[in-house]
């Protein structure tokens, strides 16, 4: 190990939880020469961590008093709750970065949690695959007290990619989290049902999946556009319309029933462009869906 | 207009139907000097393309008799039944490309109609919006006998992109339009729901777009390997799985019914996902869903 030297430079970090997320954080933390104890449930986990020089804690307290920086990724909330509040003395006075998933309801609660022990805390998401960890294409969200975070910063870039800093809702990584992830599994749910489409139609996946790229290539411009259309409330429907996405989704839906196959989710989006149509909203652009499905019909 | 010279090696080409499509259509094979007949049940609307050189003919079968490739671009299959019926005579020996979206079964029917009429016909489908069309980024695609595609790649060649023949079953364009606009009104469903789950948690939508086209980004290689999976028909949940993805989906349902928000299309692919776990299969991969979606329940 020729990490001595940066090792002197670098702030001691604590990762709790060694799943493949955890493995992957204590990892880069390591390769990037900070003094690096780990603790999980299971101590088996973290074999091949301390063969690259990490210390394993035999208690949670033993592994929170190790450094000023604690970083926690397990399951969900529960499981975090159920590790952390045995140490909560122990956290005191450091700083705590949970990048476990949950709701912004619970980030919010945690950071009271923390708040009324003097723990320094930070909630985080991590929206890229552990392969990405440590890397450039890395991407990690913080909320939390901006103080807390630039004090931290330099040790969270270990992670890879650039760090970014949501603002002092501790809930806001939390829900920009469950915002993307809606994104992602309605998406590739989608890209599941084109794939039984196309099976019925003997077209092989990846005869599909090369469109498929193309096709996911053309949204980002589009997303940002109607984004805009979002934040300002004006849904101009000249280029296309509600009428016309909802006439696409109907004859898809029609396809895929005529093949025997589920077309729940297109037909629950489908339900939500009707209603607008019911309103006498057809001619308003498609991005008045963001309102619409906030509105649920009673 | 500098085109003389081209026009004489250029086919002539009809199109018919000067919806927004018809007319990026019938200006693409303007500029690429073929000359160009175009009809429209509203005149009008021609006007744009008569000032760039395209002849406007008064009848159906006037344009049909101007032109050895006639191209139909209207609403739907009905639409174009309507204008393609009183014409039959006058297509006769010409090439008809039906660029009118709707599904593979009607595609077929109207290639039997074309057969029996000694009209060569190619079913098509374009997978990219208006401004694309004539420039590179376009993406149109060609289903129907191959030696009339063959026949017609060249002035095809004028739409832009790189055009794709996809095999002689005529309805095989219709059905890759079919699958991919699933994916795409999928994805942009899951979007505008995120937006709305945003806005709930009071972020704008402009914040969310930047980290929404980096999900996007992601999902190209994901597809390419999930479309691997579900050719070889094994779905391994090594990386991640079913059980994982379910969590994932019923957390955001959560939230979003926390918030007041109708979570209907997560929900709709969520039950699937279920179904794969109630019959034991929660440690597979995603990707069987593709097969899943196929076998709805009873």
């Amino acid at each position: 190990m020729n990490t001595n030297a940066a090792n002197e430079n670098r702030t001691p970090v604590t990762v709790l939880g060694l799943g493949p997320m955890g493995q992957a954080l204590a990892g880069a933390f390591l390769k990037a020469g900070h003094p690096t104890t780990v603790w999980n449930r299971t101590a088996g986990k973290a074999d091949a961590l301390v063969a690259q020089g990490a210390a394993l804690a035999g208690t949670v307290v033993d592994a929170v008093a190790a450094s000023p920086l604690v970083i926690v990724c397990v399951l969900d909330y529960n499981a975090a709750n159920a590790i952390l509040a045995p140490a909560a003395d122990a956290l005191k006075g450091r700083t705590l970065v949970n990048l476990t998933a949950d709701s912004p309801e619970r980030a919010r609660e945690m950071a009271a949690w923390a708040a009324a022990r003097g723990i320094d805390y930070l909630d985080g998401a991590i929206m890229t695959p552990t392969p990405t960890i440590g890397q450039p294409t890395a991407v990690l969200l913080y909320s939390g007290p901006e103080a807390v975070y630039e004090a931290n910063q330099p040790a969270l870039a270990s992670l890879g990619g650039t760090p970014a800093y949501l603002g002092t809702d501790p809930g806001r990584a939390a829900a920009y989290d469950v915002a993307l992830l809606d994104i992602y599994w309605t998406a590739m749910s989608g890209y599941m049902h084109a794939l039984a489409l196309a099976r019925a139609e003997h077209i092989a996946a990846k005869d599909l999946a090369a469109y498929a790229r193309g096709i996911v290539g053309i949204m980002p411009d589009i997303m940002t556009e109607l984004a805009q259309q979002v934040d300002d409330g004006r849904y101009p429907g000249d280029k296309s319309n509600i009428l016309s996405a909802a006439a696409s989704m109907e004859h898809i839906i029609h396809v895929a029933q005529a093949r025997g196959i589920d077309a729940g989710v297109l037909s629950a989006a489908h339900t939500v462009a009707r209603r607008a149509i019911d309103a006498g909203q057809g001619t308003d652009g498609f991005s008045l869906l963001a309102e619409l499905f906030g509105k649920p019909s009673a």
